[in-house]
């Protein structure tokens, strides 16, 4: 399988616009479409859904915390069975939407502090992993690629769910195989450095970090962005090189 | 057909307490279950399906206007197409948590001012009416029975929509076959005069008005309501009425 | 008193931006500052007011229905105590802000739905009215210039309140003083005929209507719009217009 | 100054009702109020203010998180501008509606994961002290009463800020003065329990912990509940107790 493209999309509210989905759509292969609780309400739900069928890409849940203000983006201490029960009601939600465009949802991306709490507690993943395992459809889960790769498809498989990784295209790793934090210089690529990334990610799989180690990364998807134009000619650039 | 009792369930809002879901869902055939727009979390809305499951409930959608502050009883004059989505959401979001948890979602029922503005404006019902067709699985759409029950069987037809007819147990009809503004005297009736009202039905298929009148209204099932134990009581009462 | 202008400021927010609120605020005299219910959250209220105290700018408050995703222009049928409540929460929670910036609030002015609810609806205005006027500090209400503007001057007499009364200065208006519907041709003028428009109220006190009657209407500010950056550029050349 | 009595009303939410207001009001000293961020609308907060002055009870904001499904409960991790923004806010929001019915805000007592963020983290708690130093009339800050009230004071007197210490009444205290686990046997007073801590409280300022060693804790007020009838009467009690 070669290396997808997916892209943070439905991402706008009422009357405020974000993302330049139109012109996004075309160039990607998954879209992680917001469900209502951190941005998204069901009418720009159905109209993503409807641009993402037009474009023949896949549609994700990206459900988020249920926080408009803060846009998923601060971490929420919930129980688990808040955070399991907000995680399906937002997979239902779009899942019923998007089987009624004639899509198939097939995959679930956390958003923002709730992917972060994800990645970094293991009780929210292993919720969050409940969650998805459990939802009366077979989705996979997206998450972030680190070392700790096997452990969390252990983790998945005494589930019976399946994982995809995903790499940031624009972002520095550190030797941990972490993102670099966004505060420290170099954090995020410049073009020519995230296309260098990319080539090297696609031809040998591996990730050359801040310090100048090689890292071994799994890698099904790249997480690109599409908040303003020059994003979105990255992505191109970014499928073309993926492509040749 | 026997006449079915429905009931709104899940009207819990997270520390908020509404209603004696567990007290009544024993005694009742449909649940109507809110869907989180004006009341309803996920939490509650997964807990009130597991509480149908325990009780062979049917779950039914009751999907209402966003505004919890107004609980939903508020008119708000949407567009249709935001109008659409929104049910379409709500279904969807109820719908893959029943199947998730094994139970099927057979109808939907809008709540407090979008049921009101569907039985009062053609466009509203026209919208309302389209979303439950369009969605991916057959579903019935639940309204009052009124003497134009003919007009809203020949609207659903023309969309391959099945209707269930509602009639209230304890409210006393005018001779328009509309309920009894709730300000007027005599609008909402007496046990004594509940029980009346259920009897005449099941036996005779009518109600009698306000000032005397007979008359013929489809009734598919009975609302009733469960916010105390009066209610309660009541509902076991015409229960056993129905059941003799 | 020369012609004011209002802008419409404050309504980002959370991620979402909105409106050109730094390069409007040096041209205008009033911002109208939305309260949080429909647009603003507690942050861009916060640097909204900093903005104008910057400016030298009048706030005002702009109070709408608790509608986020409708940006309050969706009409919602509240209770008088309802709406009574929700315009003095609004009003007081930008006044304390405002005091603690050394800004004094000066003005009311519903915003969206709640704006035409009350041009159109008595008793919704009776309501506002009897909120500003009970407020603790006198503040003026802003309301539409109609030839029903000696009406609502008795009205707002009997409760001891002030009005300031605004004109739309890119509106063509019919022959009753009402704003032609932005569905008609010529609705919106272009910059020219806004212009000319805005040139006769200051030097003649009238308007030229949709028929090409004139028609008398008071007018203490002139209402603008800084959404892009044309819009900001009319409103630097009808403030030329206003001090020439 | 005697001991008062501090209890959290205010905390319906539209059709939802919490809290015996009714009951607890004539009985205690200090209302900390809803502010409509985790709990209270404006009627709700426009009717508890009126409650308050009818019994003559000094009003207190009573602020939290923006989270209505997680009534304020759990902690959000914000900004420093952010909490301070949204502390304000609130504070403005009850003030100004205080004010115009007669009545005085004195002071602010964070909610539930905001109260327990202030007193566990020192960035919080400046924070929440600054918003509330900076406000533009003198309002005094209530928090716990810990070993470290000292530390606080000093803290708070750094920014001219007035405190007030609470005690719970019906809590049992570790040897580090904070409250036992609500997990812990013992960890909630029986009756007789609670009244013997409010009269060792009194007469000897101390407080007797979970080990049974003597501690010192400043006390300017008591909390109590009035979730339900016997909450009330040992509201009662204990007001009859310090008032002896």
């Amino acid at each position: 399988m070669s290396l997808k493209l997916n892209c943070d999309l439905g991402e706008s509210f009422g009357s405020w616009k974000m993302g330049l989905d139109e012109a996004v759509m075309p160039h990607i292969d998954q879209a992680n479409i917001a469900c209502g609780f951190h941005a998204g309400d069901p009418l720009v739900l159905q109209k993503t859904l409807a641009l993402a069928k037009e474009n023949d890409v896949v549609p994700g849940a990206h459900p988020g915390y249920p926080d408009l203000v803060g846009f998923g983006r601060r971490s929420l201490k919930t129980t688990a069975a808040e955070l399991k029960a907000m995680v399906l009601y937002q997979i239902a939600a779009i899942d019923g939407m998007a089987t009624t465009q004639g899509l198939e949802l097939a995959y679930v991306k956390p958003h923002g502090a709730m992917y972060n709490d994800m990645m970094a507690n293991d009780e929210v993943r292993a919720t969050i992993m409940q969650a998805v395992a459990e939802y009366h459809k077979p989705l996979v889960l997206m998450l972030q690629s680190t070392p700790k790769a096997d452990q969390h498809l252990e983790e998945a498989k005494a589930l019976g769910l399946e994982l995809w990784f995903e790499i940031f295209a624009d972002r520095c790793y550190d030797d941990d195989g972490r993102l670099l934090a966004r505060t420290k210089p170099g954090a995020v690529h410049t073009k020519d450095k995230m296309l260098a990334q990319v080539r090297q990610l696609k031809e040998q799989g591996t990730v050359t970090t801040v310090s100048g180690h090689t890292l071994n990364l799994r890698a099904d998807t790249l997480c690109v962005h599409g908040d303003n134009m020059e994003g979105v000619n990255a992505i191109q650039d970014i499928r073309q090189l993926i492509q040749s």
